[in-house]
């Protein structure tokens, strides 16, 4: 029998409302696995068990919420909560409180989520890291930013997490953890109270270990309606593209993605490799541009008060922005609105990309916590993505696989994605 | 002999930077202003005084800061500072403070900007408007959004008033006040630190007395270069697009479009009515789904916890919002992303798009305030946008004529619109 904080955020609902368990216990078995767990994994920036608790015993008072009624969800400590503190992954907030809730922490609680707690993003959601270790082998990093949510799920902590991706911020930690992590198409969730990295691409994604809870997720904060499941026989045409940064994937990513290909032929689906990949040989540097130029600027406050707080890569980081010419900035935003077009209409032709989601398996701990270039372009094409677990590397840790959909048929890429896990499970 | 207060930015800084006077002279003179007109104009939400004079006095003492330096700003009060409350046009945000600098702020004070007061803005930055009276005749308003700070610059109270765009915030607040009202591409200038409205098409920009001052502003907050002067006998292409709104303007309207049709036509311009406009013509009715949608769902923290002190149109508003489906949301979406890759290639045949500002003179005080049909589509279309005074309507208020540019192009744009308006004055 699984323990409860096992069950996923559908089943949860399922069994809270049919009084089969109460918010409350839920809560509890979540809370007493991360008191079991936390002090090997540090998935928490901020945990109050007796608040959430309370949380959870409100609901259990009440009427049925909405669609997320009684699910524990640990959020990404990016996002201000006016009952909890908001560090944003930097000492410089250690301790800061707006005193308001992002637009998405009261969508949650609307649809009666408990929010369990902030969990561990690297410093302003960029990549130096926080405490957070990988699940799977605690010598090793769980890559960045929204590595406290990734973990937490991974680890059985709760069954969602609230996450963000601006590079790779949810599919990597995901891919490393062995989760599924979607990140949602550009703009269409709200970042209202989200600190803003790079504007040009910040996207609210969440991490989950079923597929159904991700459209509830979209469900409970967009009321977005489910795409219809994709039948066994009628088979998503998918673009395989690996990329110019093909040969900096480990080989154990390259054997991932050929077995997935062969296993989703061999299930029926066209798999081919379109010529158009071409157009976004150049697009990480694209993409690094625009963050380095838009990172110095939409932190010009921290970075004019607060520069010594900032870690030394960070501060770099920042420095190279300062140097980047608005000149090539502004060229780097055309050509990405310009390649936006163009890659729209290769969903004419096929319904997903797949490509990999990480260059390997995580990294041990310590900085650099791995590369983001397998994910940055798609970001920036502010497509819909997702983690699929799709294997294990040599060391015995996770391997994904990431998809890539249509921007603004998020509900359609879901249902794809999910024909997609189902052939590879 | 002009006043220190009536120069523009541009010459604020040569004047300070050639010692013919101080920063704190101007901005002594600009209070001054201030304290003879605040009363009948109500352009401040919140002012300062002996703190601003001692800003300057700062100033004054260094060395040349930056290409702002000694310029009084007078800053919309829904960008956060460390040093002044930021209400966000609404009584929940009485004597609010973050403690900390909109990125935007910051780099304004790094280029040795005064930061003068916080100016009106209309309740969340949407239509319900503040107590800012139109300098021309304080009968009437001055348009929503950017009140204050187009009040604030038409009246010679400060060179340059911060602004935002979502639907025509800046646009139409300086037609109505007989002043340059500049919004740039959607995206280019930080927006950390300005609460959100529709972040699909929230956009900072400013009014200037005066072209150069706009230029002046994009080297300072993006070290963007001034694109040279366009020469006398190289006209832009100008593509007049009357849109489906067009019986909606008021004759004068109509008359000044006319007139500076030809005007520019005797300048040697071409100016013609592409076909291409009708694709726009029920883009009004796609921006306000976007608008209802992203304005419902980005506001739910108030909209759940301070309803009855949102203001009851505000409040139908947002109730509409959350009628309004994901699927007609999403549609919308699609919509505006293929419309934007189509008007884009418009500016392969034309420099300029001209196009009414408003529907006529600014109304009479109260609520509405007038409509934003002229505006909405090219926000959403994350054009850059100016209004050019061009006229006077029969109650001796100001009337402007829009010119529209190609995204990312801002800097090309400004030098053709001072072309435009070279040959209007």
């Amino acid at each position: 029998m699984m323990d409860l904080n096992e069950l996923s955020a559908t089943a949860v609902v399922a069994a809270i409302t049919s009084n089969d368990c109460t918010a409350e216990e839920v809560t509890r078995a979540c809370l007493a696995r991360i008191e079991e767990r936390e002090p090997e994994i540090g998935a928490f920036e901020y945990l109050d068990p007796t608040y959430a608790i309370e949380q959870a015993r409100v609901l259990d008072a009440g009427p049925v919420r909405g669609a997320l009624h009684g699910v524990p969800i640990g959020i990404k400590d990016c996002f201000e909560t006016f009952d909890m503190p908001t560090t944003f992954g930097s000492e410089i907030y250690a301790g800061n409180n707006t005193g308001r809730d992002a637009a998405i922490i009261t969508l949650l609680r609307n649809a009666g989520a408990v929010i369990l707690g902030k969990t561990v993003t690297s410093e302003f959601i960029a990549f130096w890291p926080g405490k957070t270790r990988n699940p799977h082998n605690t010598a090793h990093t769980t890559g960045v930013s929204s590595m406290g949510s990734a973990a937490g799920v991974a680890d059985m902590m709760m069954p969602i997490g609230l996450a963000t991706q601006s590079g790779g911020s949810t599919v990597r930690p995901a891919a490393h953890c062995g989760i599924i992590g979607y990140k949602s198409s550009h703009g269409e969730m709200p970042t209202d109270g989200l600190m803003p990295m790079q504007a040009s691409t910040d996207t609210v994604g969440f991490v989950v270990r079923h597929m159904a809870d991700a459209a509830l997720m979209r469900k409970a904060l967009l009321g977005a309606e489910p795409a219809p499941p994709r039948p066994a026989d009628a088979p998503p045409r998918i673009a395989l593209i690996r990329t110019s940064h093909w040969e900096e994937a480990d080989p154990v990513t390259h054997t991932v993605i050929e077995n997935v290909s062969n296993g989703l032929r061999g299930a029926g689906a066209i798999v081919e490799e379109p010529a158009m990949a071409s157009r976004l040989d150049n697009f990480t540097d694209v993409a690094i541009t625009i963050q380095q130029f838009e990172f110095a600027h939409w932190r010009a406050y921290e970075w004019e008060h607060y520069r010594e707080r900032i870690s030394e890569p960070l501060r770099d980081f920042m420095a190279e922005g300062h140097k980047t010419s608005f000149a090539a900035y502004n060229q780097a935003q055309i050509d990405a609105a310009a390649t936006r077009a163009e890659f729209d209409a290769l969903f004419d032709t096929y319904d997903l990309v797949l490509t990999p989601s990480a260059v390997g398996e995580a990294l041990k701990l310590g900085y650099p916590t791995g590369s983001s270039n397998f994910n940055r372009m798609w970001s920036l094409l502010h497509s819909p993505g997702i983690n699929l677990p799709a294997g294990t590397g040599p060391q015995g840790l996770p391997i994904g696989v990431q998809l890539i959909g249509r921007k603004y048929h998020d509900d359609q890429f879901l249902a794809d994605a999910a024909w997609v896990l189902d052939r590879i499970e």
